[in-house]
């Protein structure tokens, strides 16, 4: 077991990373301060490892919250089941929200305890490779609105996040595809040395070596703390984590939430924004051709779905939460390795982007 | 014009206190950061007081958000109206949510901005005595439940409060009423002398007189400050700010919402409460008689309703926020003036209290 400590004052917290570490009672265990728990997860991975996280708390008679599986069921009214049953069973201010899945399910789990009685302890126990290496580190919670993904939410930091890399298992393919492509964005805005790595292991993590998906894992987790530990709020260098999000969440937002899963979009979003970086004259040819080819190789879309015309995408990014005083900011890449958030792009070039990066309609 | 200071390290803010201050320009517009806002209100007071704010941000193109009026409407489903329209509008995470009106419009725009693109600044433009007094200072936002009061929400300061004591000429004698139960709330929890002084100025402030209700405004908000600077996230002594409110919000939830006001069913909480302080010893009957008199003067309740049996009322109490591992925990006064959050009280004791305690049903 490797862990990781991602330093925030009082909010700090330990990463787990390890093979095994959901039949680990101890670590579980020692990040519940109540005698109450609620276990969070959805109908796809209950019957996987709902009743292996049970057996460590069963003197606690843990609550079980099982939702429905999907991006499209990240909504304030899936989020109100949560609520109703917490105050069903009385939980009260000091229960413990463990999160068991994905990451629809830990930023709704997470959204939940920030809010439910203004604020009660949670932990995060990620279970898709997406929510393992990004989404289930820093504290970003909240669900989707119709009109922008992840509008409503909170910053609040969990306990403790303990990443089993034995669930991988059972994860779809198409799941460990969306998965890797944020582990390919570290390597595009702060890690080159780990871009050059995944260019050489990528068939080693597609073939779900175990060791090459746990050093990956591990990378990205470290890349996130380090991340999020200068800049907990977003004010600053954080929104860097952001590559590919402003085009990839306009593209979930506008086909329906689930069509397309969300490293799918982000894969999409990435390949775009470095297109637009290259039109800038910061990217050279061939650099891009590297990236869209381990894109590629992930089995992840490198253009955006010919459904969405480029004015309705220049319509649906319009509510990024990274713009400004209506100012569009995008996070684009200096050179391979780095990244910057900036509104200093003619919009003639983001237009031919959004026109050129797209499948046929 | 009176400035108080609440002091929470780089959350602090100020609370302005005087007459005419919603017709002062600068002093709103000092405290908006970006080139948005949008101000959320009600039915009610729209047409009251909108006009006059919206003057002064002419320039912003204020969003107006106007929410139903009532308790009832303080839900998720009201609140998703307010994310509705900020999206619609393509608010970006510089607009600033000004909350104009009572404690609800104050809660659910706290919540609002404490949780729209994970927070945006908020100003509070309280517009009852109740708001004005307690609801507005101190940054407990959120939104009600069918199964409990307040039990969605947020810790999530304002940048400002701006209390404009014109704006209680205007307010229903019922609602102002409502407001003085906060009021002598200071004065039971941590305020002798505040209270002996309501007792000498009680028909004045029914009298709404301009200089005894800014004195009890002020005072009010100095004895809120000091309670929150010292305790913001509520581990110790903010609790003591509920007394009554455990039975209140029984009433209110068992009722439902908008049947009794906050204030009115924290009058008679308050008189619950001293009545069960009384049975431990505690409390003196010459104390009790004072207490109840001067409720009484307030023109509010000081019994529970009859239609709510005393089996009805400890099982909405048993989801109380202050329910600590099944216990049960009530702020009690050890004397007139001196407050303590305790779950050492028999049980039997308590039923007592809510089985005299309550009007013929």
């Amino acid at each position: 077991m490797k862990i990781l400590h991602l330093d925030l004052g009082d909010r700090s917290y330990p990463i787990y990373i390890g093979s095994g570490l959901i039949d680990q009672s101890d670590l579980l265990k020692k990040h519940i301060a109540g005698q109450r728990v609620a276990i969070v997860t959805n109908e796809t991975v209950a019957p996987l490892y709902l009743a292996k996280v049970r057996v460590h708390l069963d003197t606690l008679q843990p609550l079980d919250v099982i939702l429905p599986d999907g991006e499209q069921y990240k909504s304030l009214e899936v989020l109100n089941r949560v609520f109703d049953a917490l105050l069903n069973a009385h939980c009260d201010r000091r229960t413990t929200l463990i999160a068991l899945g994905g990451g629809v399910i830990g930023d709704m789990a997470g959204f939940a305890a920030a809010s439910y009685q203004r604020g009660v302890p949670f932990i995060q126990i990620p279970t898709t490779l997406l929510s393992q290496v990004d989404s289930s580190v820093g504290g970003k919670t909240g669900v989707n609105h119709p009109l922008g993904k992840n509008m409503i939410g909170a910053f609040y930091q969990p306990r403790a996040v303990i990443i089993d890399t034995d669930t991988l298992d059972t994860l779809p393919d198409r799941e460990l595809s969306a998965g890797l492509a944020e582990v390919i964005k570290y390597g595009l805005i702060r890690d080159p040395e780990f871009f050059s790595w995944l260019e050489h292991n990528l068939d080693k993590l597609l073939a779900r070596d175990a060791e090459t998906l746990a050093f990956a894992i591990h990378r990205s987790c470290r890349n996130k703390a380090e991340v999020v530990a200068a800049d907990e709020r977003e004010s600053g260098v954080r929104a860097t984590l952001n590559l590919g999000h402003t085009f990839g969440h306009a593209i979930e937002t506008g086909l329906g939430y689930g069509e397309w899963l969300h490293g799918e979009a982000i894969a999409a979003g990435m390949a775009m924004a470095t297109d637009l970086s290259r039109r800038l004259g910061w990217l050279p040819g061939a650099d891009v051709t590297r990236i869209e080819k381990l894109i590629r190789r992930a089995r992840l879309p490198v253009r955006a779905p010919g459904a969405l015309s480029p004015g309705r995408f220049l319509e649906l990014m319009a509510v990024d939460k990274k713009v400004q005083d209506g100012r569009l900011r995008l996070v684009l890449l200096k050179r391979l390795g780095e990244a910057v958030v900036t509104d200093e792009f003619p919009r003639v070039e983001l237009e031919k982007t959004l026109m050129t990066m797209r499948e046929a309609a």
